[in-house]
């Protein structure tokens, strides 16, 4: 039963359908990265294309697109097929190689990519890497390993925050789905698991997509770590119950001053975190902090199709908010554990 | 198309199949209240029978229940067929009417009601007054006129604290439905639109059931009021980015120290209200007001299906959360507009 037409997005992929796996993970054959199947992997290089595990259709099915051009890549990124800000990032880089080895306008590609999804800064930031590159498959695949190797020092770096006991809330995905690697906020939740600090995750269900009820939820069942699905409007009773140890989360783009930019409904977690002396953290690498947006008001916010939410006529849909950076209790990345004044913390750990 | 089982909820209605009436408000013949049919009317009492409006298919179809027996009723309160503080008091009122007329043990009757949703005291208060009632239907009439009246004073003095070119954001739904008369915050909503004190309406979508963006959205449609939905988690940058000028939720019990049980959901816009100093109304008439409830602390807080979140084994439904006194701006009601401190001003309206 192959699928020819994306769902869940205006945005269609043509001529999919011949191109499309539909086979549980470990079944994926002559592919490199089968040795770890048992992780999850959302963006596979295999026989000179990029395998995207469509996240829009978990945790019904493994599904997977098989993309040979860059505006196959570009259209996965617009409809959330592949969405978590490194992940996108990494994806435009395989784009990037596709232009290239196609023979593409890498130029033109770029473009498009770029203007996939404008909240992410890791989508130009590796774009223009790509751009810049000689080889652009070694790039993306250079930029992958990095990606991995940043989310496990951060994740480790941030579980040393947890206790014995802590029962942590988080917004959205930001597991491996989410980076590609091994996951930003949803990595230190895994590290913190595997090092006896958490006893349960609160899951933000995250409307409009489900981020969380699907996607995080998904994560936490195969790593076996105790979790209960909440409304997000719901989060500001269990904090004031006390029902809260640690809240932590993803960013999508970090100002030079600390404003975070996430998933709509990040900003109100961290107003209640602070009204009830809830560490707050937010999960990250290096390269989602943008040194050159000086502070939060310069993030442009994506707003995407209302009808996600009720109709095109009458919905409203923004998918991030803002959180200023005096609401960050910390700010965990693979260059250590930043904490204000931000300012300066950023300036060291930015080129 | 006639349903015999009631959908969205494990309690099932026995026996319903030719009870229900399926046809448009105005079609219906024979009611004393086809006088009001612009209105939204979702409590009827027609020929010995209570008529429910499935507010649990709305706005797909306006599906009629017929209640002719105290459980019917119960089974449409717990079931949230009908719902709203005010509107499951009448509910219960109309069963222990439909109670007496069929010979049924009141006091069973009464227990039954009354257990049927625990954080609304309006159900309690209705139950109580009809329990020590001689004519018990006489008494329903009489809490519904009295309703209505509320509605529409309380209602028109909270419009006065609008001012024109206001964009409110409310919560889940305060509407007629909500009531049976005219509203509490819906109808606070309604009368500052009549006075050209409102541009639009900001609605929340209040998962897990939605019953802004089903509900809310449905009146506000009927009665030509601008409005957009958006996801609950999206209304703290709506207030951070200044598009929000008040804030307008019912109560589903208000402690008599002034804290305010109401939908999940309500006490994080309390806190970023206060944040970012935008008033923050609360609207029930003083049947919401239980002065034997010291403080939020003793509310208990009804845990709904899992299921509604996620699943069974997965979710967590909290369907209320308590807001501090100290984050209302005011409290309107038809005995006029409460304001701090809360504790003398509720003593003096209440018995």
């Amino acid at each position: 039963m192959l699928r020819c037409v994306l769902r869940g997005s205006v945005t269609h992929v043509r001529d999919m359908s011949s191109l499309v796996h539909r086979r549980p993970v470990s079944a994926i054959k002559g592919s490199s990265v089968l040795a770890v199947t048992t992780e999850v992997a959302p963006l596979r290089w295999v026989d000179g294309g990029l395998l995207v595990l469509d996240q829009r259709r978990l945790p019904d099915e493994e599904s997977w697109i098989r993309c040979e051009t860059a505006e196959q890549v570009t259209d996965c990124i617009r409809s959330m097929a592949v969405r978590g800000a490194p992940a996108i990032g990494l994806a435009a880089a395989y784009g990037m190689a596709l232009a290239a080895n196609g023979g593409e306008d890498v130029n033109v590609a770029a473009e498009r990519l770029r203007g996939a999804r404008p909240t992410a800064v890791n989508l130009a930031w590796a774009v223009d890497r790509a751009l810049a590159a000689n080889d652009r498959l070694a790039l993306a695949q250079q930029l992958h390993e990095q990606q991995r190797e940043a989310d496990r020092r951060l994740a480790e770096l941030g579980a040393e925050r947890f206790e014995q006991g802590d029962r942590a809330l988080t917004h959205c995905n930001t597991g491996a789905l989410a980076t590609g690697g091994f996951g930003t906020a949803g990595g230190v939740l895994q590290a913190a698991w595997q090092r006896g600090r958490l006893a349960q995750v609160w899951v933000d269900e995250t409307r409009p997509l489900l981020q969380g009820a699907r996607l995080t939820a998904w994560e936490l069942r195969r790593a076996g770590i105790p979790f209960r699905i909440v409304a997000d409007s719901a989060a500001g009773g269990l904090i004031a119950r006390g029902l809260v140890d640690r809240i932590v989360v993803g960013a999508d783009r970090i100002a030079a001053n600390g404003d975070v930019a996430n998933k709509v409904g990040t900003y109100p977690l961290a107003v209640l975190a602070a009204r009830h002396g809830v560490p707050f953290y937010v999960a990250a690498p290096v390269s989602t902090i943008d040194p050159h947006t000086t502070s939060g008001a310069e993030i442009p916010i994506e707003e995407r199709d209302p009808a996600e939410i009720g109709s095109a006529e009458e919905g409203f849909n923004p998918a991030f908010d803002v959180t200023p950076a005096a609401l960050v209790s910390a700010l965990f990345t693979e260059a250590g554990v930043l904490e204000p004044p931000y300012a300066d913390a950023i300036a060291r750990v930015t080129p």
